[in-house]
């Protein structure tokens, strides 16, 4: 097993290991699909304790890899490191992790495997962080134990300018900054999950993303590149998105926290929003979700009609979100209008945008999604 | 889900509920498969980790079943619980189960479903109690939170005089004692954990065993049956038995505990056992000892060859086990010399014998199995 191989090459090393696994291939999947043949609408506590069985299943299997090889290794599922954590079913987030355990094992000399994506909370449940959760893990034992180095290895080799698949001459960086990186995750470049790279962040820790398939070289993630800035070092393209239009809201203080609040207390993100002027008393609202809250936002706002006082409310699927992120954008006015003038050069509409430091994201039909990141890419980034 | 409805019935019925889930159909065996595959030596402690995830699979998938039913179900794991066990992972036993956690449970009307097998050890370890744990889960807690009956649901629909499958005329027991039960369980009825049935015993708790697919009466298990005492009340067949015989140990004092206490420390149950009269300085001892535990037994009296100073160890795996067991028998001598004729007239070699007060077992060559038991069950059981 390739990756025993590597574990036990760097133990040998004489290094401490921390290994934080994540369920093996499609094992989560399998386990949501088997709850919802048996409850279509299944309780997130439930699930939490369903779907952690994979990481244990994981970090067991490792362990008896590893020890085939002659590493000393001991798996730790969330009780028993005692990974505390908020008490959120499915969406919990990392309060206090307990070190006893795991530097009791490492001062035997044993590698640690640590089921990621999971905690327990003050009910002693087991809660899970959401997906890509596993990278958290990893990031906030990192921060806990104070390592040296927090490495994170998934299926691709490194952060890429833009996805590989849309935009063919995306390339590969050498580094990215947190916040950089942040957007990018945020954005929907799906490598690295954001609260992990927020923790990072927090905690100063250096991350390398590398591939678990290949030795090349990665990508590391921290504070200051020490290459120069670009202005734009990526760009992220997410089909996920929904847009969901509220037509006619009273044009009153408090209508839309009044909504935005029923939205986030049922734990669904509202990204780009779009707010229009008041006309005859009224206003129109557009935002973004991704696309498995679509539903549960559109009959949030059915049941809350009378609440709202709104005279109607759409729902788009057929968006995406396009976006450039980078450092050097604070600095250098104009990279928005730029983009803009790439995407009137295609001919492509201009739904909505919302903007950052160092970020540019537009709303536009999802069919165009490829030629704009594409074109997007070739203006900011070039050829490699 | 028919198991699941039966719970909502017997809950709206008013009662507390705790059931006690096993992991499903072959899932616990493919676990198993997949740590082979991975390391055919897997270390204890990472197979029950890995093994213990079955069960919670389990215990969540029912919570969302009742929960389908609008019952109110919570699923708790032995973390979560709090099943202390002792140490020894693959057999771990019970020490203490705490009640809060599920006296809070049930005080809100919720159905608790407890994972079956597995508990969690002083180093906050995860361990297993050996197959078919399940039901001595049951039976503990059963016993911790004092309930007024403990129901085991199998897919067989009681205890019969013998196996059915063997036995033609075996016939299903309306009540059977725990000290037959036991007794049968030891002998390879199969059908109840020996573990469960003493506990059982020990804490006065009445077991009814019924079948999981259909609702027809099943089999009490308690101290005193009312029904009138049979002779004997079952015929066991344990074709699982291996007989290791070892030859020209030195006829001193102390050589047979040696050997006996190498097999003890490795946790390997020593059955029927037979030693021969001194003679030159030598004597022979045979034991039997279960199919799996046969070639550990043998590699640890190749490894003690010295230490013992016996000429020659033999294995032969083609021997059974079949027993009478009985309540009346205590009183009625004359029921061994029954049996020795019944096989006698078979024309079926005894090798060797073992009796309790409420039991006889002969070793036989495994071949005779089927007609030895037939022709005993026959003989003091006879046709329904």
């Amino acid at each position: 097993m390739n990756v025993a191989s590597r574990i036990a090459k760097d133990y040998r090393r004489g290094n401490d290991i921390v290994v934080v696994l994540s369920a093996m291939g499609k094992s989560t999947d399998e386990l949501i699909a088997k709850a919802m043949d048996i409850n279509p609408n299944p309780s997130k506590r439930e699930l939490d304790m369903l779907v952690t069985t994979g990481e244990q299943v994981s970090v067991a299997l490792m362990a008896m890899a590893l020890h085939l090889l002659d590493v000393p290794a001991i798996s730790l599922n969330a009780f028993q490191v005692a990974m505390h954590t908020s008490s959120n079913y499915g969406n919990a987030r990392f309060k206090k992790i307990d070190r006893d355990r795991i530097r009791h094992e490492l001062d035997a000399r044993k590698v640690v495997l640590v089921t990621g994506f999971q905690g327990v909370n003050k009910y002693d449940d087991v809660t899970t962080l959401g997906r890509g959760g596993s990278d958290t893990t990893a990031v906030a034992l990192a921060a806990a134990l104070h390592a040296d180095a927090c490495e994170i290895y998934t299926d691709v080799d490194g952060i890429y300018t833009s996805d590989p698949r849309i935009v063919k001459n995306a390339r590969k960086l050498d580094e990215i900054t947190y916040d950089e990186m942040l957007d990018l995750a945020t954005l929907g470049a799906g490598v690295l999950h954001n609260r992990s790279v927020e923790l990072a962040k927090k905690y100063g820790i250096t991350l390398l993303l590398c591939s678990s398939l290949e030795e090349v070289p990665g990508t590391v993630v921290r504070e200051d590149t020490k290459v120069e800035k670009m202005l734009v070092s990526g760009v992220a393209v997410d089909k996920s998105a929904d847009r969901i239009s509220v037509i006619g809201l009273a044009d009153k203080p408090g209508v839309a926290f009044k909504m935005f609040d029923l939205l986030a207390k049922k734990n669904i993100n509202v990204d780009v929003i779009l707010q229009s002027i008041g006309r005859d008393g009224t206003k129109d609202i557009s935002f973004t979700v991704s696309d498995g809250d679509a539903d549960e936002s559109m009959a949030i706002l059915e049941e809350n009609r009378e609440l709202l006082t709104y005279k109607e409310i759409n729902l788009d699927r057929d968006v995406a979100k396009v976006s450039i992120v980078g450092a050097g954008m604070m600095t250098n006015p104009g990279v928005a209008a730029k983009m803009f003038e790439v995407l009137f050069n295609e001919g492509i509409n201009i739904n909505m945008i919302s903007t950052s430091e160092i970020r540019v994201t537009v709303l536009i039909d999802s069919h165009y999604a490829e030629r704009a990141a594409n074109a997007i890419h070739d203006a900011f980034i070039g050829e490699d």
